[in-house]
């Protein structure tokens, strides 16, 4: 039988969604060798959700053959406002961004919609560590209403929540879809994927969400360019990763006819290559630097 | 007769505003020494402008006794994307703030919105040198048309321009204000300064839209309070300076409702304590820097 190395030399990433808790072991060489989901039961309180990324952590190192012993660090990607300082982060940048002198907008749309500023080529934090809150930027004064208690955030608006809303909303009142034939009337297992299918297979009205959704989202990333300038604006994001053939030609074509001439012709708006991966590679590269 | 120092030991600073060209000539401490100011007449093309500017320094310089040998440099501070490699000013921090690592946005409301900002402690500029640019935020997705061609930026719904076009409008269609007692029913030589006036005196339609005004603006300070997260926003420019007392209050008031609770609670938001002379003394002291 081999001898297993029991050496601390792995570190995990995790990304706590609003839906899900996903986890992810990485060697040295930030290669990832095991994963694993939970659902993130946010309504269970704050408590239950800790325990789930425990829960979450141990599946993955399970999954990887390796124990906790062997785990040097974790980083956690987490929704909103958080403490860089006190030991959440706030946005770990694409590994192959690592020390580049470059100025990175990053915005993913999920359940929610968050984002990072890599400015001058490090992750910008602001005054308190809260920089980024990308998703409650004001669109729409006149727009629908925020969990954040504002109107017409681009999270209100572009979110996976704000989307699936609408669509409830509109069969409530007798809007005809594919997706109550594919789901139920209640649309309770409802997922980003089935608007791709839905539209694939011809819905008007999902394409018409998905496309409106997508052209707040083209409004937000010109905000952004129009103020920090950025060389590229990376979206991610289970949204994006879903819609990515729906969505991103009328994202950047919007952001293109919204950025001021003059400024950031050149601005690279690409969907995150690291798919689903993106949030715990971020996680883990920052768990790397923090035990080096 | 006292010898006259022919060293040239002076920096001047110039204010390229939409309405006004604004100079002044600082000596080697920063105090100034004289100003000198004309119209900008940007109707006129780029070249007048530019002779007007010249014209305006030398006014400055005949104002402070002195002659264009004793001008070691010129900083301008001019509106909308420019690059400050190519010889441009795009921000010129306050006085009080240089070489602290301050995170501070700059807003200026004048015939446009213009803005900079100051992350880190040192200006920022982006990737091509044209960050910044605050004013041409879209936060009205179905506001009015911008002269940039968008939709409810910033600037088309708070900048003096837009005021007075709202203002003129609703006299054509009959509003009764007092503007048109003071200024005739045209309103031709319409200031920022008529407004406070006309409100002091009671008139509520011209307060009503000063109001709106500065609830724009409020809610564009909450979004890049929330994006940025920075220690200082400072409000400066003709349309803060003329109506501070009519409008701050409201401005603080609704950045504060819609900044997100747990994000720079202690944020500072006020008016420019350098007035008019903020756009001269950022030149001068630019143009100090830069000759060292």
């Amino acid at each position: 039988m081999a001898e297993t190395s029991t050496k601390a030399e792995y570190v995990v990433g995790v990304d706590l969604g609003g839906t899900k808790i996903y986890s992810g072991i990485f060697d040295n060489s930030l290669e990832y060798v095991g994963t694993a989901k939970v659902s993130t039961k946010a309504q269970r309180g704050t408590d239950a959700v800790i325990e789930r990324i425990a829960r979450c952590v141990q599946d993955a190192v399970d999954e990887s053959d390796l124990s906790l012993k062997q785990l040097r660090g974790i980083g956690v990607g987490a929704p909103g406002a958080v403490d860089a300082e006190a030991g959440s982060v706030i946005f770990a940048p694409n590994l192959g961004w690592r020390d580049k002198p470059r100025h990175v907008v990053g915005i993913f749309v999920g359940t929610g919609i968050g984002g990072g500023l890599v400015l001058n080529g490090e992750p910008y934090r602001g005054a308190n560590h809260t920089g980024g809150e990308i998703g409650h930027m004001v669109i729409d004064v006149d727009g629908p209403k925020c969990s954040c208690g504002n109107k017409g955030c681009f999270e209100a608006l572009a979110s996976r929540t704000a989307i699936f809303q609408q669509i409830k909303t509109a069969v409530k009142n007798g809007q005809k879809t594919l997706l109550t034939e594919m789901l139920g009337n209640d649309l309770e297992d409802l997922r980003s994927g089935d608007l791709r299918k839905a539209i694939r297979r011809g819905d008007k009205f999902v394409e018409k969400v998905v496309e409106e959704a997508a052209e707040y989202t083209g409004i937000a990333v010109a905000n952004l360019v129009n103020l920090l300038n950025p060389e590229i604006v990376v979206l991610g994001g289970g949204v994006i990763e879903a819609l990515a053939d729906e969505m991103m030609a009328i994202i950047v074509e919007m952001a293109r006819d919204c950025i001021l001439s003059g400024t950031s012709k050149d601005v690279q708006i690409i969907a995150s290559t690291l798919g689903d991966n993106a949030g715990i590679t971020g996680g883990a590269v920052l768990a790397k630097r923090l035990t080096k």
